[in-house]
């Protein structure tokens, strides 16, 4: 038995769960909110229910580890730092190197800053995270665990843009996706569930939260993905565009008289479900009000769309399909969501029974018994793959 | 019996077509090349298959038209320009005003230059080819066809970009589609092929060509279309990019240090089957040497991929498949193309029998026919349709 901590870091956020190892049980969780901001809030959740808050203003990364360390102590989940064996990072970027998780080593660290081009606002953060725990924790092995690893070896086909191929070769111009961790550990659950091996599903997954993207496994392989060069691609998302005719970023920033970083920033930020509906990018919100508001109903229905036609052309791609899974915040809790995309993919025969679909957040099948294709919600758990890459790798 | 003209003028070519209706036999054809620079090519053929060529600099748009008419008299086509009653003209951009193809009024003329930001290197010049008949047939009754009317009245949930909503009211920011022309031809003949209403028909439309695009047709009207706001988006094409993610269109200009219209240049004339294959947008010469060059069969491969993501997406949406339809030069001629096509999308109940495809240029259905999905080759022909729309709105 040992204890390995999961690091989930965002440009101003930093999640974190520690586990008891290989048991997989989690002593404590936490979150710190609103860093380098003032009224930071640090909250932490311990096996037992307990709960604690602290708001304090200007909660640097450095001193968010470091709290998070101290208040276990405090708690009494720890008596000595070094109980923690093993620390797991989340890192956004992998780029074509890391086709698989990753022991930190100077150089795999240096890697990682490398690959800041890809993903400015996370990898540079999420590697100083990985310096403040080899300090704190100097005996602990560390692994960083990349949301694009699952993608990397995807079929060219799948990954290559259809631009000039030395834009590939020169710029690294290609397709990265993202939530890799997320669709692996639901992918590989499913598989659980259904006792069967990966290999032998055909899978699509659905990881649909503020930020969405879908996955289509073969072979137990990612065979192609929603996300693309970066996070702003794919189906529509809750302030996301996802794709969108290439032109139109030139001819809306020349209307709109703005420069190209900030019709990106539009395309990220005030885009997809709030640009839509122009009140929120929270389908909750939308549902609410979609009786009132066709534009709160018009969005919804968009994203049903967009989120059809992925999985219509990953079917096809796929050339059948065993299981579609639903994950992440509106995928396991968008119950009205769920039955609307199943009922639009009929056709290819999906269905989920309205019986069993009236619930949030839990895991389970929710297809008719008798129905060809497998309609299953997985809560996902990121933290977790985390620490099993780190007890896999880290060989602890 | 009369006769009727179809102009479809493009950036630096016309393209024409004389038929006798309501028989709708062709009496001569052309196409004028290279206009307005050195070396100006005049071809004519006529329904006897005598063919004319004449080479001489700069033939300007107004004496190409002239050049069309005078010729005609000299060929013994006509005795007197009194004879055509009516002149279709292709217009590539109707924006959300033309639903229909529309006879030309002082009004509509207005309207068409006016769409100019939607179509900056064709409505401008068929405008002034609207001008030019006006003047030599001044008691022909004119009609504009355009390639967008088809796509007009999509649902929104499909016209729709997930952008910020004010810039579809403001700046027209929509899905307009292209090649509508072509895609209500094909589907009008497969509906008269199969013997079936086309309203009752599920119908997907394959325009493959230099340019390609697919067209989802339910209740006997266009669902869903790849192309977008600007011919630019959807599948792969020889030169075009088709979809990408749109960050990659900043990210790129950075790189490469070009301004915005520059890339979208690019991405319109160096990317596609061109880009990929670093050979040629003609799939004609990436078949011939894909088993020396890896590279060629990428792209081939590609493209396959592209329009497969796009049929299954679009199956998905119409929720089944009675008839999947190709057309333009590489759907008429492209063989193995539309054998690897189909082989994809064998789950979703598409065949093509070996036999039955080895052909190029004709009429015809390739699938077994015991298969549930029907598959056709259908050559397309855009005047014809203008022609039958002169008849219908000009009431000839």
């Amino acid at each position: 038995m040992t204890k390995v901590l999961a690091i989930n870091a965002g440009s101003s956020t930093l999640k974190w769960k520690l586990f008891s190892m290989p048991d997989e049980t989690v002593i404590a969780s936490g979150l710190v909110d609103r860093l380098n901001l003032p009224g930071s809030i640090f909250k932490v959740k311990l096996a037992n229910g307990q709960k604690y808050t602290e708001t304090k203003d200007n909660i640097t990364n450095k001193l968010a580890a470091a709290m998070v360390l101290t208040r276990l102590k405090t708690y009494g989940i720890l008596d000595h730092l070094s109980e923690i064996t093993g620390v797991g990072h989340r890192i956004v970027a992998g780029g074509e190197l890391f086709k698989d998780s990753a022991v930190i080593t100077p150089l795999v660290l240096k890697q990682i800053k490398a690959l800041k081009d890809y993903a400015p606002l996370h990898n540079p953060v999420q590697a100083y995270y990985i310096e403040v725990f080899q300090q704190l924790l100097p005996e602990a092995q560390e692994v960083a665990v990349f949301d694009t690893s699952l993608y990397a070896d995807m079929p060219a086909v799948n990954y290559l843009y259809s631009i000039p191929y030395e834009y590939y070769e020169n710029f690294g111009a290609r397709k990265y996706g993202a939530h890799g961790t997320s669709h692996r550990y639901v992918s590989a659950r499913t598989a659980e569930i259904l006792g069967k091996p990966l290999k032998d599903l055909k899978l699509v997954t659905l990881h649909l939260g503020s930020g969405s993207s879908v996955t289509a496994f073969d072979h137990g392989k990612a065979l192609d993905t929603s996300m693309g060069f970066t996070p702003l691609a794919g189906v529509m998302m809750g302030t996301r565009s996802g794709d969108i005719d290439p032109s139109l970023v030139g001819y809306l920033a020349e209307k709109l008289d703005v420069t190209m970083p900030k019709m990106i920033d539009i395309l990220n930020h005030k885009s997809g479900l709030l640009g839509v509906s122009e009140l929120s990018p929270d389908q909750r919100d939308l549902e609410k009000t979609q009786d009132e508001r066709p534009k709160s109903k018009l969005a919804l229905d968009m994203f049903v769309n967009r989120v059809v036609r992925y999985v219509g052309s990953y079917v096809a791609e796929l050339g059948g399909l065993d299981a579609l899974v639903f994950t992440a915040g509106s995928g396991e809790n968008g119950i009205a969501m769920r039955q609307a995309i199943a009922d639009k993919l009929s056709y290819l025969g999906v269905a989920i029974d309205p019986a069993k679909n009236d619930f949030r957040g839990e895991e389970r099948i929710v297809s008719p018994d008798e129905a060809p294709v497998k309609v299953l919600v997985v809560p996902t758990n990121e933290e977790l793959m985390i620490v099993r890459d780190v007890m896999r790798l880290g060989k602890l």
